[in-house]
């Protein structure tokens, strides 16, 4: 790795945590989710602990999709791009990463939140492009539906282009601000970007000068096909899941092979993998808090989720009753990942809560839990093997297991030559490696000079 | 008036100031305009002063219609939402209102960045509706040019009640966060909007809590026929434009018959007249420094606002020569306001540069030049003779002219029981005596109860 440090990345979705139901943990903040301070006091902790980044992941809809949702799910959050905006003004060096959608916004208008957020923060934006995959959010864009997946990612990647090429349109030396000739910016160098594609037409040039970054980080999650085909394409980072080293070794000969199809080099890409990290006094005590946490899980929520991944209507039955006969796989219409999920579980005799309980836990993210030395150990493994760049750290309850990560862990892998002491100067791209995007407009010029 | 201080709204559009060129000037700043920094001063020193809100106004492109604009006009500017979010963070008291464009942006998405900057700001966000209705705005959004002008109006009024239903799909008392139950919101209280209109579909709720102020506050700016009807029927307060007392006066007369339509008293709605302020040591003195501003306008960027305002091409006339002949009225296409105000200085014999230097002013906001007290005699005078319930304040020159006035025009009004010398507690509603908005799902619901 050309990067010496572990990237560590404070993730939430969660403003209480990433396990579904831990805003009922009696240490889980209440209605403080609703109050700048909370956050600030997070982010604060995560920037004395020189850590990267933050990321807050983002939806554009409640989930209601299971009706008991509603009634149970925390669904009433900050907006993350004025939440980081915010935060921006009361931080120096940490990394801010939000999710912004290109389904079901504008270009124009997420290319000059992002520029801007990466002026005022001095070189520190990132955007996690996604496609919006819910129903619930398809529906609060005047849509039925979603849009078909293929037809998602073919937007996406339009959509991605012109941003890039807004951030591009004010070259680096347009800006004059020459007070004496008049002369604010040089035309020359601003561009109209006159982009008439398929899905979009934008005109350009942004009305934000080019940000500090050439181009705010460009991040990816989520391992479908069709999202790492469109991440070693367009982005710099991928926030990934897989569960063992190997597992991890793997994928990344997997994307370095896409990489090389887009004439890129390892290096220019960096792999984040999800963690549950939980810092305990032992791996006994790492799992009686994470049992603890499924025991919140109410019954009903956890029955509509298997009956909404079973295809069946499992209302009538007794929750410490047995899992009713299941459909065939060659029938379902529905996930048939959820749905093999359940049967094996069912197989081993578990009752309908048990199953739901254990199916409200973060899908294949591993947990990794134990001591700071048994946690850096693991983390250490998996860099060293080339596994992962870094890790996005999801943890099951906030704010005390990312305070706890932030005090304990993040000294031991100091300690190790593993992380940072202190920050870098620069922008995030500086500090992640990652260099300075060229313009495409001043390339054009240069190429046109070199054939003339 | 219900309210007993004048309202004073602290606007900028170009952070430089009002002036068209005012970036040119010696203590404009520079580099400055992309710093956090730079913002953060201003608005603590409106603070400092009990100064009611800021105002930052927005356009989703850049200035090019007239060609020249693009090298003398100053182009790039933060954007606003991520500029006051970050504000919000290092301020306690002010009112936070910015534009955004309701032919441009998402229903959903601008009812949760500003329910977010409310509960940031713990209830001081305000939005400025727009229509949008520059050429320039178009192109960056697909379209080939302006929507029609009843049709922007027809498409906001729409746009608007469905940001106020999403604002309201969280009843106050939907929030329970309820550990021990597991009742994280009341079902009966989260509502879905289900809007089903001619411009747009929404499903909603919104994912933002009810915010703290209800709704935040709602503004419409300019004086146009359908502005004022749309803001007598939808807004809390409304930036006009008029330069008389006698006129204002007038406005206000005009606005209550349109308010005593929809059912609404005058003292729900604020009127905030723009003006000019220039404070100086004597009105000569504030005369010399807007003459000096004029000097900056280029003679390019003159001639060719001359050549868009007049439908003539005047790039091959001498700038120090008269006007040549102007197209008649009844065969003229663009705007007949500045056309006859073109007319009217060619007949006094000037310069095709002097009436260029003229027409960059602003327009029909008055200037209020002169001492403190001076300056303050005449928004009393305004004031008490309900013509305005405050101003916005809209300054030449930044950051100079703002911090003049906080720091020597305030100090005149509270001397004189005018204006605050203490924020009053509460949100920027309270603050302006404009009460919480009814919850629409609430109502309706007492409404069914007291019919069955
Ligand atoms: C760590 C992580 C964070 C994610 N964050 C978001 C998010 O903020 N918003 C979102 O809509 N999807 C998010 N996703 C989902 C992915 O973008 C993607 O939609 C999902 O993995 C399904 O993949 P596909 O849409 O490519 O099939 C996230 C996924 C992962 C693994
Ligand atoms: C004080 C003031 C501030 C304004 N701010 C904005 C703004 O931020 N963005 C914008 O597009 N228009 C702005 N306008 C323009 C008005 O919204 C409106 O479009 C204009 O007055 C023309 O009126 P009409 O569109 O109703 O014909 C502003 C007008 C005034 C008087």
């Amino acid at each position: 790795m050309a990067h010496g440090h572990i990237i560590l990345s404070a993730f939430f979705f969660n403003p209480q945590g990433d396990h579904r139901m831990s805003w009922r943990h009696p240490r889980a903040p209440g209605r403080e989710i609703l109050d700048f301070d909370y956050y600030r006091d997070l982010v604060q902790a995560a920037e004395r602990a020189k850590i990267d980044t933050i990321f807050v992941a983002d939806h554009v809809s409640i989930w209601d999709s299971v009706k008991s949702g509603v009634a149970h799910y925390a669904n009433a959050r900050l907006e993350p791009l004025t939440l980081l905006a915010a935060l921006a003004g009361v931080t120096r060096h940490i990394g801010l990463i939000t999710t912004a959608s290109s389904s079901y916004s504008e270009p124009y208008n997420v290319a000059r939140f992002f520029a801007s957020l990466d002026h005022i923060s001095k070189g520190r934006a990132s955007w996690n492009v996604v496609t919006s995959a819910m129903e619930e959010e398809a529906k609060n864009f005047g849509r039925d539906g979603n849009i078909d997946h293929a037809l998602r990612y073919e937007r996406a990647a339009e959509y991605l282009d012109i941003v890039k090429a807004l951030w591009d349109s004010w070259e680096d030396e347009a800006l004059l601000i020459d007070k004496e000739s008049g002369y604010f910016a040089d035309p020359a160098r601003v561009h109209a970007i006159n982009h008439k594609g398929p899905h979009f037409r934008v005109r350009g040039p942004l009305n934000v000068s080019r940000p500090p970054q050439g181009h705010p980080l460009i991040v990816q999650a989520g391992s479908s096909e069709d999202g790492k085909n469109f991440a070693t394409a367009h982005a710099d980072a991928h926030f990934a899941i897989f569960s063992t080293k190997e597992d991890g070794v793997g994928y990344r000969k997997d994307i370095n092979e896409r990489l090389a199809r887009h004439g890129r080099r390892p290096e220019s890409f960096k792999i984040l993998p999800g963690i549950l990290p939980i810092v305990a006094g032992s791996k006994d005590e790492a799992l009686e808090r994470q049992e603890y946490l499924q025991t919140l899980l109410p019954d009903q929520v956890g029955i509509d989720l298997l009956s909404s991944w079973s295809g069946l209507d499992l209302s009538a039955y007794p929750p410490d009753g047995p899992v009713p006969p299941l459909p065939d796989e060659s029938t379902f219409n529905g996930g048939h990942t959820s749905l093999n999920r359940v049967r094996q579980w069912a197989k081993q005799n578990l009752t309908l809560r048990e199953v739901a309980r254990r199916l409200s836990n973060s899908g294949s993210v591993p947990t990794v839990a134990g001591t700071p030395v048994e946690i850096a150990d693991q983390l250490e493994d998996w860099f060293v093997a080339g596994a992962a760049d870094g890790f996005n750290l999801m943890f099951p309850l906030l704010p005390e297991d990312w305070h706890a990560f932030a005090e304990k862990v993040v000294p031991e892998l100091q300690r190790r030559g593993l992380f940072r002491t202190e920050y870098e100067p620069g922008t995030l791209r500086d500090r992640l490696g990652l260099p300075r995007p060229a313009n495409r407009f001043a390339e054009q010029r240069d190429n046109e000079r070199a054939v003339s």
